[in-house]
C-alpha cells in the first residue's frame, strides 16, 4: 500500500456539497480496489481538487475514481512526506 | 486563516531527506508570514511537490517558499474539504 495524490480539473464552481457527495461515493465503493481514499481539497476558482488515498496502485485509484463517475487528470504515487 | 495547496514541478529525482530539509526550511521562517506547513507529500518520478498550508494569503505562502529558495509553480486556496 502506498500514498497517492489525484488531481481533477475543470471543477469550476464545485460546491462543498459536491465535494462531499464525490467523496461519499468514492468511500461506498473503494475497498472493492483495496483502495481507501483519505481526504479531499478542492478549489473552485481554478477548478482543481486533489485527492490523498492510500492504495495499492495508481490504477486503483482510477478505478475507483471512474466507477464513482469522476476519473482524474493526474494520480501521482508519494512515497515521500515531510 | 485559509487552506493553500501548493505545487512545485521539475523536482524529479526529490529524496526523502531533501523533502525534510525544504519543508524545515519553510517550518523556521513561517511565522513571519502568519504561515502555517502542515504537511508535504513528494512524487520524485514525476518531479512534483504539494504542500498544504494555513495561511492568511496565497501571497504569504509564496513569499515564505520564495525565500526558503524554493518558490511555487501553483498556489490554489482550498476552502473546502471532505
Amino acid at each position: 500500500m502506498s500514498q497517492y495524490m489525484d488531481v481533477h480539473h475543470g471543477m469550476n464552481g464545485i460546491t462543498g456539497d459536491q465535494l462531499k457527495q464525490a467523496h461519499q461515493a468514492d468511500l461506498a465503493i473503494e475497498k472493492e480496489e483495496g483502495v481507501h481514499f483519505e481526504k479531499a481539497w478542492a478549489d473552485p476558482e481554478s477548478g482543481t481538487v486533489y485527492c490523498l488515498s492510500e492504495a495499492p496502485s495508481a490504477e486503483a485509484v482510477q478505478r475507483i475514481h471512474e466507477r464513482a463517475g469522476h476519473p482524474a487528470d493526474e494520480v501521482h504515487p508519494v512515497p515521500l512526506t515531510a
